[in-house]
């Protein structure tokens, strides 16, 4: 993708409008292709963003430190979170926000103290990547002695870097941000079929190795959607043998089987879902963000020591439930957001090794007003992504 | 406490009327004391018992088989469970039922297929312990190929034994059962002590060493009863160097802390105490049985993969909570319920080891229907217990 010659620049050229808030010592530190971009973007400016009302606007991204890495997006997914973000639904977003955090693209300004990202690299970024997400301290950055930088719960967009400045994501032509959240995408991965596992795809897959999921585990996948279908596809790529597809309709049964699903339960269909399942499961993972999901009868198909792994984010409270459910036979509810780097890359890793690829549904970026509306009206089949047609042109002239 | 002399007996002794389920084959093999008793305890007729209207009388225990025992109690503990059943509080008890599962006495009749169990041995009998919990078959009688005896879920009251009888339980003269459900008394723990440990004990303890609770475990234990008192005296036989006692109000602050409680939260006397104790602790063990708990409250004092473990049963269902209170930590929530022999065995020796002794309240057998209102007052201090004095009495010229 990248020839040594692209990554030779004078340092004239690094000074540029474009990055206004680059420093002097930034410049002469820092590697770059050209630093002759401007930040641009789909916004969301209020709520009413989420029904298609992004706008293409210029935004400021932070000030480039020698931790950051610039990103040339090529492709984007579209996450459900991104449209709960758009429409306020986690709490008050702040507007104006560009979306987006399942970003794949060229590395063109890496910081002098960003290890392993050269310019010239196809990497990807995620959701929150890298940064402290549970205990002060526990991330890579903090280990490398960056503490002082760790962005802590900054996340890829509507969030705030250490310096104040607000993140802003990948609906949009760059993406600026801590190097520490940047991934290597694997030789022979098509790009747009990493995007989308940099959220979705780890979501799903990481509870499954959290919890040991192998040949042996008796998988359930709740919801397949664009995280259900990463659920399947990861157990699959796990070996496991026994992977039960749960969904309320039999609309997607032969899809599910095909990304890899032993069985399929129809919830609405079947009246003997319970019945049938009961006490048969080491581990579900459940990607409905429905408040109304039936959690005791979820609970109920789980085995001894059995594992129910909530990873769809409901905008309420679910429902309460007996907790004999849980007591009779030692099963646990947890949850689980995203994954570490060092789990995307295995992930990458593992689904590149095994041939294993995201079923995806290629939009113009142009047109991400309609994909989001078309998103949440369910029509993915199973995750959309953006492609920024110009830059992936531009790329493969390189 | 037992001298040869005293498993020494004629075969002809052992043929009474007292035994009228044993036959000919269980007496020519079976190692008795003597089986010159019959079988009476307190009854629960119907619901209204749990308001002190149990019955002695007699009552027809199963048939003896040569993997039972027989035990003369000397004390049974009080457990919470008792008077849920007594109520049919957690669905329809099979009344005339004799409760009590913290059994405490002298083995008197030992079935010749009994390993580790000999006439005379000081032992004790928990809730369920020894029939299989989980996946059929994983159970110590399973393990020693008598699958087919295995009582499965069979509790030491309110239940049937697979050859259909009915399991009776220990506010009573004597207990007949599995002898792989029968735990031996380590030599110099009190027997006061050890009865209420068989069920109360194990619960609250079983789940701090699930889930390896050690010295820098910051453990949390909610509600200050019986089971409560349990998991702050397991908290500390483990060594653990924070336990944090939570309950409504300081009343028994100063309990606590001689139990060994390094901290104290009062929670409706303190209305900052979540924010005080958030994201501070790795373990939580919920004693309370109030369906009311505020469950998200709770999870938010839990740290990165930290776990909350129900140990009280609700009679309902507890309230719904927002998954996020798990998602961005990956903390759990699970339940446990009692524990298997070898674990009970553990935590005797543990306790035995450490000096550290039940708090107890004796009340003679007689007064069961007195005690079992004080308890349900919460007078308990905190764990009551039953004295056969007549049996201690025997016991002490042995």
């Amino acid at each position: 993708m990248s020839g040594p010659a692209s990554r030779v620049s004078a340092i004239k050229s690094q000074i540029s409008q474009s990055a206004p808030t680059a420093t002097e010592s930034d410049i002469n530190t820092s590697t770059t292709m050209s630093t002759d971009y401007k930040f641009q973007g789909w916004l969301g400016l209020d709520k009413d963003s989420a029904n298609g009302n992004m706008v293409w606007q210029g935004y400021e991204p932070k000030p480039f430190e020698e931790i950051d890495v610039d990103i040339k997006i090529t492709h984007c997914g579209i996450c459900g979170s991104d449209i709960h973000t758009l429409r306020s639904g986690w709490g008050a977003t702040k507007y104006p926000v560009c979306v987006g955090h399942e970003i794949v693209g060229h590395a063109v300004r890496v910081g002098s103290k960003v290890k392993g990202i050269k310019v010239g690299d196809r990497v990807g970024v995620g959701a929150q990547s890298g940064s402290c997400q549970g205990q002060k301290g526990d991330c890579d950055m903090c280990a490398d002695g960056l503490e002082q930088h760790c962005p802590r719960g900054t996340s890829t967009y509507d969030s705030k870097w250490p310096d104040g400045s607000k993140s802003y994501g990948g609906y949009a032509d760059y993406w600026r941000g801590r190097g520490h959240m940047v991934i290597p995408i694997p030789e022979g991965m098509p790009s747009e079929c990493a995007a989308p596992m940099l959220c979705g795809g780890i979501t799903a897959f990481s509870p499954l190795t959290q919890h040991g999921a192998g040949p042996d585990t008796k998988v359930g996948i709740i919801g397949i959607g664009g995280l259900g279908h990463f659920g399947i596809l990861g157990a699959k790529a796990l070996g496991c043998k026994t992977i039960v597809a749960i969904s309320r309709t039999s609309a997607k049964k032969e899809d599910a089987m095909k990304m890899g699903a032993t069985d399929f339960l129809a919830t609405d269909e079947d009246s003997h879902w319970t019945r049938k399942a009961r006490g048969s499961l080491d581990l579900i993972v459940s990607t409905v963000s429905s408040p109304k999901m039936p959690l005791q009868k979820y609970l109920s198909l789980l085995r001894f020591n059995g594992t129910f792994v909530q990873v769809g984010a409901p905008e309420d409270a679910v429902p309460g439930f007996n907790m004999f459910s849980l007591m009779g036979k030692r099963a646990k509810i947890t949850g689980s957001m995203i994954g570490s780097p060092q789990e995307i890359k295995d992930m990458l890793q593992l689904f590149q090794e095994k041939g294993i690829r995201t079923w995806n549904n290629n939009v113009p970026l142009k047109d991400a007003n309609q994909a989001v509306v078309d998103m949440e009206d369910g029509k993915a089949r199973y995750r959309y992504v953006l492609v920024h047609e110009k830059h992936v042109a531009e790329a493969s002239k390189l």
